[in-house]
């Protein structure tokens, strides 16, 4: 697997996590379902199947038992995530985040409260509800997204395969077949390290997005040099971005870092595309938040936390970071990602990185 | 069924459409599927069961095809409703609304996608995706939520039998297994005629949500009467509200209408518990948006409509009629329900008729 | 100066604090100008003037050293609230918090900035800027509302008059010249205690909305029996409405906290009229705020706190009370209020105290 | 004075009006009010001076009699603009649009009501309230900022003296004392056509954000270039962001294209840094709303009006023309600015024209 920085190109000024992804933020993993199955002509409800799951847990334990602080921006709003109204409301995540295809939102929240059900039995009957956050892009350009290929078996997988430490990227788990630019795109990750390695920011992208004209990469104008290349039918667009990080910010100050994905979508060269569901996700893994039950106080109403003192220079540094991570994500999902061909023989090309490396030299980003 | 106005009373100044319910508005459909079964200790995921699904069908067409204006308001976020990121971007329904438990959401919304595909055979591959709108109330005190009973089956079937007319209220569909200020709710409706009878305002809800002690009717605190007899736990809250105009309200006019449910609440003693989903949808039959698929232009950009001038006298009024029609839905909940016996016996009791009767009399409200 | 309490009327369920004012939270202070002079017909820009200023002052040191927690909801946003962006961006409140006439808002919000600058001279120099509070009901009816007859002078002695204790309410300071359900509204203030006294949750408004058919006191009608008194030109509307607790409640807890406003207006009748500006701010006294300059670093960007643990039993009081305050200051801000006549001998009369304690009675309220 | 596109550098691809500027929407005036007097040391209330204002008006005629669509985003709500509550509920701007410096948006928005008492003397006494829609940056550091020098005569000037035609750019109206990336910023125009040139969206921004470090110009890295140049201290950040256009965006599709401008943002390297109030105002000339006074019906509650089909594709070119006309305005905003000398000798250098004619050339950017 390329990334970006093999290529020699590294966007922004901050230094990276030990594996410049999302599972630099201590405790945080990443589990990846791919399904590729069939070839030929699109048998809607059957297939050829280019889809996956990918679950991202802010940490190893039990999310239920001990939820983390989170916060959504809804940048474009034309998609179909599930859990962003308690979320806004109770400034908390419960379950591991799951991505999927757009028509398998309900099939996917579905296996989530499943697996949150095994896992929490008393669910429903004396703890509450749960509240599942599913993600989505449309990958049906190359994938049978009347199938909703994606079970409960691919979820609970995606949740029990995750682990800390490197990250696949490309065509990989909710990324399989979603395009970015008209190239191939899919699941890419970055990070960067704050206040002199103290705190961590990272990102995690399933990209879907944008017109191949409009690729900026490091700021050059990439996309124009390869719009004689075979290019795919215009994307249906979308974006799910993932932030974390284990600095101590609350639920507003999450959303406030959820805001900057903004700017890192305008640096690869987004417009917000009409159809193009644009949403970001960002939790804090510090001051986590105990469950109480549906009649249960907690020990003391008052609890004692840590709270981020945002003041303007470190809160700066963090949404650089933001920025420069999800910047970075975006483009290793591209350049990570290889030539995918789905059903009816769509084929989503990955972007050639030897011209891309001499384009970049051209535009003296390298 | 008995309704609120079969006791004499009647909330509110403004005149009734026909049948005192949200399908006044010309076109509105309501479809009900009541699930029960089994009895004696819950076995999670078997049963016993007491749920069900509710579809509410802004017009008869292909809802897909003919989207219709809407706009969504949160009034408390604890809850698990579908599609309302959409609703807000784009301001458009173009999909039944489902209502069901809350665990029962992943589910639904997957039946949903299933019929829009069934109907539009076109979603995901030449015509871009389909946003299903659920809602959803926690009856896990009765039934056995943990085993998801409302399946596709069920929810086709709401949507196709829908109908105008008189609506079925009480345990029925949606409402089969809630509870309401710790009595016996369920569903409601209600309606509103406004300019002299030029356009109508009506309401459905799935009440679940209030404690005993608080329960207000037309003012009186009627609740306080009650406090001696047989409570049920504390209910988990919740309640999903669905507005209905004819009248060319736009997304944003909608909105406006939709935060007026809060009012509605307020009279009948709510104080938006924490654990309480409190979700409006509003939507207007008139002006509505045609299907353009992914690459379809429309035949031209600029198309002629009607807006509603917005004047403080007659959008007054549609106020009115929506905060009137809100108190009136939760009050038929009530009043239509008999007493429900589910999983462990857990028993919710109607609230006595004769007696309340009686306290309004008391309180002089009848 | 009566109260509701006076009359034997008591709303909700949950013990008042000392005052039954917003005072009664530990350190908040309010102060008022009345501005009353001239008589007869309007000289626009000269007089008559009916109006005032009201400061409230969530603790008596330096609000811009130490800033405190809040959240804001805008119910009806037809109205001219300053400050209200920084609030939710921020989470703080860093001034005194002004209410006035909707005309006089600009002129206030500089005399509230000047005010800051003397006790800050580093704004703007060193320090960053200063966002400055200020709400506004429209005292149009009975004030030359053209003339903004509140100048920096009436502002800054608001301010250093505040103070704690009991608070002076109806025709004062910003309430002197308003309307409530088209009698005679003002300044309004309750409060309850919650968690065994644990804390307090108070409010102060400032009454100018309703048409008196719908006016509910204790749930009754009474509005309706006094459709025959001299009524006053239909109210322009708007509520503005103070919260404060001393709980520990983060900005986002606090705009819930501020929603439940909403649940206060509809059990006196509010329909929240279209032109109405229905604004909330809601603030915490605990863990406040330290300012830091431009590029001014905290002694650590990490700060030992509480957070108020959110279950839901303990919330549910706190949401119960901040229902109870505002339904009550709303019915203090009547009840304490007394017949004004103003330009062009434009009259708003007070509500009938015998008569509305017999209406009381009569509907078995007292 | 020089623009971006003197140098040959042309951002996007969509063609511009005829003069590149926010008024090549027909019918939109701008005037812009510059104050320079006094040197050398501040003195706190009384100089130097280095501030102004600038006025956008949406329409040529009396805009409360004749309101247009409009829409707000906020993104990042650290700043002090007035009128976007209003502008959210009801979805139209009636004021002309003032831009000044921090302080002294009381001040502004006291003029801007003046004003518009005298154009409409029914204000506050039959014909309802008015809300003025004020902007802001910080121009503290060449400029007196305690001195809110921006006066009545200022603010009536500028909104008289604007016209059509070819905008003044750079150190004017309100952008006199700004800085952007720590070089001399101020106000910068541009705009696009879209549909074959049916239609016009322009921008106009008054900037006053970023660290040189990030800044980008059309993509290449010119911030980094000029880091051992005099560095004025870090810039307290804020833009205010003026869309237009002639398309017939309602108020919910002008939210849309208002977000939009945080790609432009993030194409000249915007983090959206802590302390910087990033606010955009978007309109529409197309479907002015007129005013109804305070009882006063409309002659039907119904009226005729276009909509905009809001399809994917014409949608994603007006989007586009968002993010290239903020783009383009922002570094217009540099440009065109020369290099200023304030309060305490601070300066604001011009960012060097030749030099960054070079750059552009080392980066095949020209």
């Amino acid at each position: 697997m390329t990334r970006l920085r093999d290529l020699g190109a590294a966007p922004g000024d901050l230094p990276t996590g030990a594996f410049n992804a999302i599972t630099d933020v201590p405790g945080v993993r990443v589990g990846h379902v791919t399904l590729i199955s069939g070839e030929g002509p699109l048998r809607p409800g059957e297939g050829p199947v280019r889809t996956g799951v990918t679950a991202i847990l802010p940490h190893g334990g039990n999310l239920y038992r001990l939820k983390v602080p989170a916060g959504v921006r809804t940048i474009n709003g034309f998609g179909k995530a599930a859990g962003f109204e308690q979320i806004r409301e109770r400034g908390v995540i419960e379950t591991p985040i799951i991505l999927t295809n757009t028509l398998n939102v309900g099939r996917a929240a579905d296996a989530l409260v499943a697996y949150m059900l095994r896992q929490n039995p008393d669910i429903g009957i004396t703890a509450g509800t749960v509240c599942p956050v599913v993600g989505e892009c449309n990958d049906g350009f190359v994938n049978d997204l009347q199938g909703r290929h994606v079970g409960q078996t691919h979820v609970w997988q995606a949740i029990e395969s995750a682990q800390g430490g490197p990250v696949a990227e490309g065509n990989v788990g909710a990324g399989t077949g979603t395009q970015c630019f008209q190239f191939k795109g899919g699941i890419g990750t970055a990070s960067r390290r704050v206040l002199d390695g103290r705190f961590t920011v990272g990102a995690l992208v399933q990209s879907n997005f944008g017109m191949r004209r409009d690729l900026l990469v490091l700021g050059a104008p990439i996309g124009k040099h390869f719009l004689d290349r075979c290019l795919p039918e215009p994307g249906p667009g979308s974006i799910m971005l993932v932030l974390a990080t284990d600095a101590p910010f609350d639920a507003r100050q999450l959303e406030r870092l959820a805001m900057r994905a903004a700017f890192g979508l305008g640096r690869v060269g987004s417009i917000g595309q009409d159809d193009s569901g644009d949403f970001v996700i960002a939790f804090s893994t510090a001051n986590p938040w105990p469950h109480y039950g549906l009649e249960q106080q907690p020990p003391d109403e008052v609890q004692a936390v840590t709270r981020w003192a945002e003041s303007g220079p470190a809160m700066d540094e963090c949404f650089k970071a933001a920025v420069e991570s999800v910047e970075e994500a975006i483009l290793n999902s591209m350049v990570a990602a290889h030539t995918l061909t789905g059903r009816d023989g769509n084929t989503l090309h990955a972007i050639p990185l030897d011209q891309l490396a001499d384009l970049l030299r051209h535009y003296r980003r390298l």
